[in-house]
């Protein structure tokens, strides 16, 4: 019985290692198609920054490794070119065939290059594997770039321009959106807006990118280019082998995260999975995802029958200092979706006065009939993250304003205060919904 | 109609301004018997300690701005002797009656004395008001007192041990019970002996104080005694007034926080309340659950008709630079409320391994049959309360393992870990009850 998974990153190997801690008899194959497999993508910008010293330091395991601890079976420059699943095979870019009982397709996305329409100058990076953000490290210390302009407000986007200041470089941001983080949210952007003035980063929205060339994106004069625009999921061997898309345009999967054809699982930056808040199947490429969809479907390929509940699209990134951290709808998505939503921003201290507590902002957003919260943001220098989880935890379990307001929130001096912000924002919610 | 609140700390002052925000015609008057209104009791030991610097720092309001600006009334050294509920007056001490039509009944708690016997030597000090805590203070000045003893490993007691070896004395902590923190709960007992003893600070369980003498507590010299044991509910006057108790011994509510008397409501530190885990009345005195009795007894009071759900029994404390924080129940009390508790203990890191992540320690109590969560337990130095809260959100919720474990928590390399420790309690808690 073999298990053969396409990709070798956070989503497939988190695959591989749960099929291996269920079955120690099941023969498992990863194939990755680049040089470097284990490695923690979220942690790029750090590596550009600087706050991460080396590439090392971001490679988590060894193909090794996996064979000599777990016994899984790990070929890296293995492209799979198709997937040919009447004969349950695999076929590889050089020609040779690999047999499956169970299939896990965990291809990844990629950054779409439809603006480079070709023309792909030593100046144009993206900051999408080791290798390149590497070769970006390279140009900054030869080249000594002075401006550089970021296409795409997206968390990439938001994170190189930070790291590409603290290299001392002009930066501006372009992104056809109208808003940062693909958050419809007027407030936020505004608030992000002022945050990278104060860094003399510069940002355009509703600037569509007409043409990219090595010295100017648009009308902008640059020394470099840095593209984090427009994610793809990586869909066509899937696609080619009659697996089902979704209208989201990744792979559509269960919630045991099996695809259509019986068998075959998919995982990570490809796959759709649930929104817990709208019911719906959504396209939201995130690396803890990735690893609990992995989980699940490892699960599930070494016959186990696990359940993957699905996401509320919890996000946080650190931006020059200030943490965005959101979970659920805006209000702009959830009167997209149908609901009437009410919602309410405040701003107060993380901590006690006494104790310089430092003010963070949370928003709150509620469906106005049933009371229901929808979704929710936090910004803030410090316990950013632990706040959008207490939302996220709120979310998942349909919690009502009236049941969040009187959470039972830890309070002492030096840790937190004694009416968390989360709570305020919800007395402030409910007023508005009396 | 008059309302009158009896305590003008936490919950007291809470009731006063929301009634007032309610109801801009109601008289309000509130009665406390100290010298002083609205001091944060919690940052004593920060004052003990020197983090906090003066007293002012732990002054939020004064009576005049009280009046000033929410047109309440506040008398300071104005003890109520009795309520006379039949006639719907409070008697004071010195014999005035004041007439109410409603009443909230604020009137807090008090560390038990039963040890002293009467004797109060000049070094023997409670961490209970502003005033003890100055004269604690100008003792370690002018005396220079070498060797403390802390009565009481709760975690006042804890708090206050810190503090004292802060100022450079040897701390022994006594205590009759077996575990510290009022937690039953042997792992965290060790964890905390461990860390105390880094610092330096004797911890000993399981000794009952016979006698506190000038230089001494049972065979202990010392030069100094700090009683932090024994909290007891101050509910004599409302007992006498026929007021039902309940069966901590703490005045009885309702889910309005209403007492047995129609229009009489108790808050804060004297009130029972209900325990969302076992849906039985509990008395856990806790300032920020005083502020929210406070807050549902005002609306109340002034003609609305809220309600307080209760608490899961959240606290956190900082003990020698160490964050413990629980809520819900431990396995011992799990299983004392008819449970048959399964638990994991787990320590992750909080962060990327790259971005220096300090470990944590979570621990989950589970039902293994309903597979509902019944409490946490987090420790560690950094990213505690934002843990606890979403056990905290989790309890309030009824939340099961299987929901929990793949909760869309936040991931950023600087903020958080791709696996959460959560998370990863969740499914050791989950192959356990397998």
């Amino acid at each position: 019985m073999r298990l053969v998974i396409i990709g070798g990153v956070a989503a497939g190997l988190s695959a591989a290692s749960r099929a291996r801690r269920i079955d120690r008899s099941l023969e498992i194959v990863v194939l990755e198609k680049g040089p470097t497999i284990s490695w923690a993508a979220c942690g790029l910008p750090y590596l550009l920054e600087g706050r991460v010293r080396s590439r090392d330091e971001l490679i988590v395991y060894t193909p090794e490794f996996f064979q000599r601890e777990r016994d899984i079976e790990v070929r890296t420059s293995a492209e799979v070119a198709a997937i040919l699943h009447s004969a349950r095979q695999v076929a590889l870019a050089g020609g040779e065939r690999l047999h499956y009982d169970r299939l896990v397709v965990a291809t990844g996305a990629r950054p779409d290059l439809g603006l480079l329409r070709g023309q792909v100058a030593e100046n144009v990076f993206r900051l999408h594997s080791l290798e390149e953000t590497e070769r970006l490290l390279r140009f900054l210390q030869i080249d000594r770039p002075r401006r550089a302009v970021v296409v795409g407000a997206g968390y990439i986007g938001l994170e190189a321009a930070g790291a590409l200041r603290t290299h001392g470089l002009a930066v501006t941001i372009i992104d056809s959106a109208e808003h940062v983080l693909s958050r419809p949210d007027p407030g936020l952007t505004k608030t992000v807006r002022g945050h990278l003035e104060r860094f003399r980063i510069e940002l355009r929205l509703g600037e569509p990118v007409r043409a990219i060339e090595p010295d100017r994106v648009n009308d902008t004069p640059c020394d470099l280019v840095l593209l984090a625009a427009g994610l793809l999921p990586n869909v066509e061997i899937a696609a080619e082998a009659g697996i089902d898309l979704g209208r989201t345009g990744a792979i559509r999967t269960d919630d045991h995260m099996e695809t259509s054809l019986n068998g075959v699982y998919a995982v990570g930056d490809c796959a759709e999975t649930a929104h817990l808040v709208t019911g719906r199947p959504v396209w939201i490429p995130l690396g803890t995802t990735a690893n609990k969809m992995g989980r699940v479907a490892g699960a599930n390929a070494a016959g186990r029958r696990e359940r993957f509940p699905g996401v509320t699209g919890t996000s946080i990134v650190q931006v020059c200092g200030l943490g965005i951290a959101m979970t659920g709808l805006s209000v702009a998505e959830a009167r997209r979706e149908g609901f009437d939503p009410i919602s309410a921003r405040i701003e107060a201290r993380e901590r006690a006065r006494y104790f310089w507590g430092r003010p963070v902002t949370v928003e709150l957003v509620a469906d106005r009939n049933t009371r229901r919260l929808l979704g929710g943001l936090v910004l803030g220098e410090q316990g950013i993250a632990g706040r959008i989880n207490v939302i996220a935890a709120a979310l998942a379990a349909r919690m009502r304003i009236d049941d969040f307001e009187y959470l039972d929130l830890a309070y002492a001096p030096p840790l937190a205060n004694v009416w968390d912000p989360l709570l305020i924002a919800a007395h402030h919610l409910k007023k508005g919904s009396a």
